[in-house]
């Protein structure tokens, strides 16, 4: 079973589509085929918009879903009239926390992101450069400015998940990769000791690993079962026997890692 | 007047959070505390979380506002217990979904993100390691694997971008410094001519330009207004003779930046 889905906005089109993807992962056996309409900030737009799906619900024969957070009141009445389910994000949650707040909405075109404190802003761009420049252990005279400091053996997701904390909570993430000499001599590396307390460890599956490596540098030591099996066995010893806290990395999303480690640490999103 | 937010889910929270954000900035006058409650996936989770919320009423005189993406009705119950504005993200769109489709949600803990296909997700972490490969004019021999090529003056927002397309959207941005060498050229540099139709031009304001250079190294030559008015001046002028596409990113966040250079470009979100 296939359904069309239009995510439209008169912004980005970000909250619609995560919205939209969170409610519509509960229907697994419908085949969803998206597409996402940002910037729907004019009449002309919307009119277009409207043409738009009532094609798609005239060629499918049954109507589109459509997630909307239009805020502008005239704007909405034109899209009330496509040929499709319109579930509307904005109408649905305003009215009672106008009532709450006891005063009404500005009914002006959202602006979430840009809107966020100029501070917070920079520190997310402040924090993405901080990742960039602790990259793969560099600059470990920069760590005592770090958040957290992962470590983790060599694409075990460090470099992604280290990105994502600064991208997304302005968290300076540093990533230090754990290598065979270090695991062959049993030892944290030297700098270790002094940020005891901002260690996190990724963990991953041998064999995933394996997959991984395998993907980038074909048929080299480096990506051999046996060789990834051996780094896996050691680096988890090693996260046990220094009281290093860990997320297995294995079947989980770049988000769901970073904010897990958000929830197991005392970082503030 | 100040308000508490609660953002509560089964999973990451991301969708909450992005949802309230929305809603909440069109009460600009508010001044909101928000607190994100993410993997509440038990009935003794839940109860901590409904005592924390109780707590926050009392200690305010008033209810906190709480976004919930919860998804299992036995612990969505204790929630509505709670003394707070709930606002079910859930409940309120998946009646309308089921109907639609004429089946059941499965009404189990959602996974928007770990359930997506492996192959988007595989993609997704590729771009991430596509644009760190290609930052700031590296790799050009890989410029032919780009889906986008993203030019700049140094510090105009080219490395965040990139990634942020990357992580975001699995688009392979490449990014390109122009320098002060280029610039009194009068000419792109030899390699662009090839790829004249991925160029994405990314202009700035001098005086922001010159603002965010000084944070990062005061007193250089480099950060002088005079210098961000020469280069700015210059690389405007070669967009247009060049006829590229272009977006300003004086006063945009990563966000909008990254959606709007998807909706002028061929780009796939």
């Amino acid at each position: 079973m296939k359904r069309s889905v239009f995510y439209l906005s008169d912004q980005t089109g970000l909250t619609a589509e995560l919205l939209g993807q969170t409610l519509l992962s509960q229907f697994e056996s419908i085949d969803f085929i998206t597409q996402t309409l940002p910037y729907i900030d004019s009449e002309k737009k919307v009119l277009e918009a409207v043409d738009l799906i009532n094609r798609n619900a005239q060629e499918n024969g049954t109507k589109p879903i459509l997630f909307s957070t239009l805020v502008q009141p005239e704007l909405k009445a034109i899209l009330h009239n496509s040929q499709s389910l319109m579930l509307d994000v904005f109408e649905h949650f305003i009215a009672p926390l106008e009532q709450a707040f006891q005063i009404h909405s500005t009914h002006r075109v959202g602006k979430p992101h840009s809107s966020e404190n100029k501070e917070a802003y920079d520190n997310r761009i402040q924090a993405v450069n901080y990742a960039l420049n602790t990259d793969d252990g560099l600059s470990i005279k920069q760590y005592a400015k770090a958040d957290i400091i992962l470590l983790g053996v060599s694409r075990s997701g460090k470099t992604p998940t280290a990105l994502y904390l600064a991208m997304q909570f302005g968290i300076q993430a540093a990533n230090y990769p754990i290598t065979e000499d270090d695991l062959e001599n049993h030892e944290l590396p030297t700098w270790a000791e002094q940020f005891k307390d901002k260690l996190f460890g990724l963990k991953i599956e041998a064999h995933r690993l394996h997959e991984i490596r395998t993907e980038r540098r074909a048929n080299s030591p480096y990506t051999s079962l046996q060789q990834c099996e051996f780094e896996v066995k050691h680096i988890h010893k090693l996260y046990v026997r220094e009281d290093i806290p860990t997320i297995d990395t294995t079947i989980r999303s770049i988000e769901e890692i970073a904010t897990k480690i958000i929830a197991k640490t005392n970082l503030k999103r």
